[in-house]
């Protein structure tokens, strides 16, 4: 019999994540009250259907995927529905967040009875036959989510308790996330300096890898830049007992805010950053 | 007729590009009172004399190569000898400082009626063959400095002001040392939390060309690390605009400067991150 899944919320991952379940067979449930026009029509193209709270507590799996600063929310808001529950489904936070935070959520869930297991998902919105998207699990449970692995997604257990899967996401995203934000500051800078030309000319010769990186990835990064702070505070928090390193990743979420006020509107950085990655080519 | 150059002063870089100075005919000048017999003996290795402050003043050109919050000062304690010069050298300082402190040196030079040029040094201490150094050269008179490459060195001019040459060198470093400040974080972050062997097999597929490239750099940082640091205070102070860039380089600055003191003591981070660069192998 093939599993219900409920996934919450239908945003671009979350309704990509639906749409390979449903196209392999699941039921997707979601919830879509005061949700707008274009979210709920992108969830019926990924064959989620809308359910109350009682019908996502009776699902068989949860997977939050969430921006990261609704993840408790979204746990303390099902937790009513979940200790009412007669059968408790497993709970699967796949949020970009800090494994202390991981932590608080295993609390709420697992109070209700339901069973609680950390995941971390690594790549873009999962496509068919893309292999670029995992969803790490981890802990004592999270063997028994990879029944789904049946039904269109690439679920590799990691090994290590409740957090580890997000630990990994922390330091994946710290890496390239982190990695984009010094790179969008550096070339702003060089920009502002009249230096753009010469240093991609000497990293042209001397760091190619890391150009083509940098301008590859950068052109992306403004539309995506707002759901990027809340992140890089979560990883800012998980590198907390350094201060160092907390003090990077406060700096990268200010700066991704910036870009995305950019975005929505003057556009000099983003315009900026372009024509510096044009420059690469 | 071979020119004369000083070059101050005779550590690691300062000693490599005199050699290449002396070994294709020019004569070195530096100064070596109350240097220690290693620092010394490097200088006598690269063929460099020493010279008094009137002998420096009296070069065809002055290379300052000293850490970065050292270039002030020497220009400081040249100017009454360049003052004095009847003939003035041409004064190209090399470091790794911020635009706003070559200004600073620009206007104790050039009040002393010598020249001056701004630089910029990208790569390793220069060695024979390699194509991998190069000074980089602005500013209204840096194309008299370039006779030098029939003696050795790769002097690309580069357009723009004084200071540009130093927003080059501070961009690039800003990328290739933020770089390696960011996974030195990462790669102690996902250790402490257990996740380093999971990263990197995520890297390896994912992310090969950083895995690489931070894996094969970080063994050669923290024995390097102390010079790092004003490095990074002065990017910090390159980016001064962007008070979101600043945040970035101060939190660097402190991370080479605690690598550094463990690489001076108890070894826990250095080991740490020898192991992390031995996984991806």
């Amino acid at each position: 019999m093939s599993p219900i899944v409920a996934v919450i919320a239908p945003g671009m991952m979350g309704s990509a994540v639906a749409k390979r379940l449903t196209s392999c067979g699941a039921e997707v449930r979601t919830m879509l009250s005061g949700r707008s026009a274009a979210t709920i029509a992108r969830a019926r193209s990924a064959g989620m259907v809308d359910a109350t709270s009682a019908q996502i507590a009776d699902a068989d799996f949860i997977l939050s995927i969430v921006p990261p600063g609704q993840a408790v929310a979204l746990a303390e808001s099902l937790a009513p529905a979940l200790r009412s529950a007669t059968r408790k489904p497993i709970y699967v936070d796949c949020n970009a967040i800090n494994p202390a935070t991981v932590r608080t959520i295993d609390s709420i869930v697992r109070e209700t009875g339901a069973i609680f297991v950390d995941g971390g998902i690594i790549g873009p919105p999962p496509e068919p036959d893309s292999t670029k998207t995992r969803i790490y699990l981890s802990g004592p449970d999270a063997l028994k989510v990879t029944v789904l692995e049946q039904y269109g997604l690439s679920m590799p257990v990691q090994a290590g308790p409740i957090g580890a899967a997000s630990a990994m996401k922390m330091s994946y995203a710290g890496i390239t996330k982190g990695f984009t934000a010094l790179g969008a500051t550096m070339m702003l800078a060089a920009t502002r300096a009249g230096t753009a030309d010469a240093l991609v000319a000497e990293m042209k010769v001397s760091q190619p890898a890391l150009l083509k990186w940098l301008t590859t990835q950068m052109p992306k990064m403004p539309s995506k830049a707002y759901r990027w702070v809340a992140e890089m505070e979560e990883i800012a928090g998980f590198v907390g007992a350094d201060q160092t390193g907390a003090g990077f990743y406060e700096s990268a979420a200010r700066l991704f805010d910036r870009v995305a006020e950019d975005f929505g509107g003057q556009n000099t950085k983003t315009a900026a950053l372009d024509a510096f990655c044009e420059k690469a080519k």
